[in-house]
């Protein structure tokens, strides 16, 4: 043992493979570090985990997307709660590029997944943090195998529906859920053009109380709207719509039969497999950009060429594009 | 003149800088492009810009940012008529590193700024296409500098207060006004942390009909949240906390006096060059960091490395991350 926490990896893999909680949760500690120290213990991990449980099956992976106030942590909660009460192990990871950039805040975090974090059949792990920035979504795609490792299915990413994250999180997942408020319209000014495309399952919250009628018309609206763009070719997969109240935990049994009749589906089609390939190409490319980006902040020979520019760049003598050009064109390899 | 429309980047600076729409545009869509033979225009673009207006004063730059259906565009129509009937010429950017990037939506984009966007002493310009995902951000902040090279002045940027961009749009602009919904709490939900800490002028909007007293309410308890924020030292600048109609063009006159206020006092101690060259200096390392990612995804050597190593990765052998390390360590040069 060295004095580095992370120095026993080979023992740290054998204890998250054999579904110790700890050993996840520092396991994921190690994929989202940004130390330069930490990234080649951190590939060993991955290395080993995926080694550790090349011929299991993959746990079922599930997004759970919508805006803000939507009640994407109540349907969480209920979700997860109704998977254990099946025997279910649940992971619930987040994905949030937009976390906090400043330290401290006027708005406090509210209290969320009450019961489902006390669990001990539940991990939950909030978003990694923003010092992470461009690697964010990487780690998560780091994390949804390690906790797919100790045992967890299936795998549900919590993100908010209103930016890059959604599209960031259907390359981590089987199926992705989009919740949305009863009503649309203006409500769905914030959701982005693009977002209702990557569903395989809307699903109208809030089917209670005073809301329920809106609630039931507002999904019947999307079916019809998801058969028409079926109908002309726009889709290339079928899309399901429900309405379900998280709050009063009704239709949660039918979401996840709905999941699972798509997930069926995929499987019997071999489209699993397929995904699964492309995803993993995708995070590689997604790793390759941030590890690069973190190696030229880092540098020495970037800090020297770069202070003589600087002065230039600062009296707008220079753009700063003309300067990253030159840096790069005295940096990277040439291949003219 | 080649066969390239920016071919004579000269022609192109000059007429920028005697205020041609159409230059300006071009420009713009220039800075913008992904195409690795527009790279250089670019960057000679910017330099023939920057050296063209060295002497000038730097127009006035704004962030309006505020969560979606705030009415952001709405006050922006308003104040962007205001100073036009002041004689000045407006520009609006939008930065919003969240849009569409599937083809195709269900969400039509509605109308938006009518009456400005026809107004022959305004120039908008909606954000970048999506096509060039890390670099909206760099841009803009390109945008900015040809718009203020145009004679426009001041430069708005339109930005949604829900994710990393008005963290962006604080490095472009000298005044940050963040516009908030009557009522707080949970309409504050969508609205990160960190966010308020970036406001130099908070604007509560809707402050008519039903919504008015209620907007002076949220104002008034902005107003002592503030108070309370400096007094413990936690903000090391004043901040503003005014309501007004956007919709009725009533308390637009007050929030100009109110930016101006702000902006002389930033002037008077001299701040304003600092907060510019350190805004120079943050421009030329997203710059840095978006060229490298671009030249990296264009490399042929990258490309061979990359092929032996991508099978390992689909079947599971080999981590993303471990596969990224051992690209990178055969790519960028060796500093150890």
């Amino acid at each position: 043992m060295t004095s580095d926490p992370y120095g026993d990896v080979g023992a740290l893999a054998r204890l998250l493979l054999s579904g110790d909680r700890q050993a996840l949760a520092k396991a994921i500690t190690l994929v989202e570090s940004t130390r330069a120290d930490h990234q080649d213990s951190a590939a060993l991990l991955l290395d080993l985990v995926a080694t550790g449980r090349k011929h299991k099956q993959p746990a079922l992976r599930v997004a759970i997307s919508g805006p803000p106030g939507v009640g994407k942590s109540t349907l969480i909660e209920a979700l997860g709660l109704f998977l254990i009460s099946k025997g279910k192990q649940v992971a619930v990871l987040a994905i949030d590029p937009s976390s906090p950039v400043l330290g401290g805040s006027l708005l406090a975090d509210k209290t969320r997944m009450n019961l489902l974090s006390k669990d001990p059949h539940a991990f939950i792990r909030p978003s990694p943090s923003s010092n992470f920035h461009g690697g964010v979504a990487v780690a998560t795609s780091e994390s949804v195998l390690l906790c797919e490792a100790a045992g967890f299915d299936p795998v549900l990413i919590e993100t908010v529906g209103v930016g890059q994250s959604e599209v960031e999180a259907a390359f981590l997942v089987d199926i992705f859920v989009l919740l949305l408020p009863p009503g649309g319209g203006d409500e769905l000014q914030g959701l982005k053009k693009g977002v209702l495309e990557l569903a395989d399952v809307i699903v109208v919250n809030k089917a209670d109380g005073d809301l329920e009628n809106l609630a039931l018309a507002t999904a019947a609206s999307y079916r019809a709207a998801m058969a028409l763009t079926t109908q002309a070719g726009m889709k290339t997969h079928k899309v399901s719509v429900l309405s379900l109240s998280a709050l009063e935990k009704k239709g949660i049994q039918s979401l996840w039969d709905t999941i699972e009749i798509h997930h069926h589906s995929l499987v019997k089609n071999g489209q699993v497999g397929s995904k699964h390939d492309a995803q993993a190409e995708h995070w590689f490319w997604q790793s390759l950009e941030h590890q690069c980006i973190e190696q030229l902040k880092a540098s020495p020979r970037i800090r020297k060429i770069t202070a003589q520019l600087l002065h230039s760049v600062r009296n707008r003598e220079l753009s700063g594009r003309a300067a990253a050009l030159k840096v790069l064109s005295s940096y990277l390899p040439n291949e003219k």
